[in-house]
């Protein structure tokens, strides 16, 4: 099998990072092509690929030999069934891919916590819309997901602390990437509720110790949090 | 087979309209539960299942025979595949949800074009920033995404001008509704925008004549669009 190709922007974790965390899981070959001396002009070259048929609207997008795949969920969706990573029966998938795209909405509301207005303007030009968008993130959002994940835990009959089944799958290693995220963005607030979901902190710390995810997270290929990405600490929004 | 039963809200097409259009194509049999006396208990009682597993999140869900799914991509990729509104090949399967979780995005920002603070607050209560977030909608979102499309059937080559091959999917199905719902908020943005995108329009027209289409639309279980639904008419918006 050729190595895949992660398109994807080079200097943020992003969504991204929640491809990077399923290839290192499954420990595939694969070149983060961004981060590389021609990566952002090959970005463009596949954004803008005119002639394509399976044309991405937005990173990340993978190559998988002739395919092209773009869309967060839709690619772990791909790389779950190929690797191991979701279940083999079509309702654990499904299911697998419900929780994945629950956790691309909170993802989704993290980011419009600090852009509430426009992901054209910069996150100055829109502080005072930040601060009443991140209160009813931190207030009502943040309980309202992490409190559901917490009950998926919960409800989940098989042993092993996992979302789907008795095994580690994609949403897992999500759902670790998502309270990283969280905590990095709003410390204050997380530190304060997180004791209310301790299934979903002790899967945080499952996956962490991982060797694959472990090894990972200690190379340079993982990208420190930073205030480009999604999750942005920015203390004025952390109440 | 048992009907399968849709559960969402009762007074908006909302995110359950993707999946209504779906199976009024199929003629499959299916009971729109909040619509019934006992609709909202039943609903409510859906999400409150503490003993289920596959708890979901949020309307819409659909429950075929055992299985409980939740999440408008999800439903629409398992209803693809069962009725024929999706391609066999896997990588036309990924197409066509890539292609649906990118029409999920604009929808997602549709919305949050009158709520771009919070949606536990009433519209008139975040009027200023809806208003900004509105204008960048139109300038920025709306032709980039719709744009976007257009390109998607361009580059598509096969006959019939769908999305996805040579035969309806799920995703022009989608693609109809997105286009009715801009119209419908946005009315004279879009009649300034959209011959710019003829493919898209030609599209929505195809499906709007489709006999099943055609006649549920004209049938009383089409909700008309309102201010409480994605899709909402505020003309101050509209620039």
């Amino acid at each position: 099998m050729e190595p895949y190709i992660l398109y994807y922007w080079p200097t943020i974790q992003g969504r991204g990072e929640f491809v990077r965390l399923a290839l290192e899981e499954a420990a595939v070959p694969y070149e983060d092509v961004a981060r590389g001396r021609q990566g952002m002009p090959q970005i463009q070259a596949a954004l803008d690929a005119d002639k394509e048929i399976f044309v991405p609207f937005a990173p990340p997008v993978l190559r998988a030999g002739d395919q092209l795949i773009g869309q967060t969920t839709n690619i772990l969706q791909f790389l779950g069934a190929r690797h191991g990573l979701a279940p083999r029966a079509q309702d654990g998938r499904l299911w697998c891919n419900q929780l994945q795209l629950t956790i691309a909405d909170i993802v989704a509301e993290a980011h419009d916590s600090h852009h509430p207005v426009s992901m054209n303007l910069y996150y100055e030009d829109q502080k005072k819309e930040a601060k009443a968008r991140a209160k009813d993130f931190r207030n009502e959002r943040i309980p309202k997901f992490l409190g559901y994940f917490e009950r998926v835990l919960e409800n989940n009959p098989r042993p092993g602390g996992f979302a789907v089944g008795a095994r580690l799958t994609y949403v897992d290693l999500s759902l670790f990437q998502l309270i990283a995220g969280l905590r990095y963005a709003f410390p204050k607030t997380m530190a304060r509720l997180e004791p209310q979901w301790p299934r979903l902190i002790a899967l945080h710390d499952t996956v962490a110790a991982r060797p694959n995810i472990a090894a990972y997270l200690k190379s340079k290929r993982r990208i420190p949090f930073n205030e480009d990405g999604i999750f942005r600490r920015y203390p004025e929004l952390d109440g």
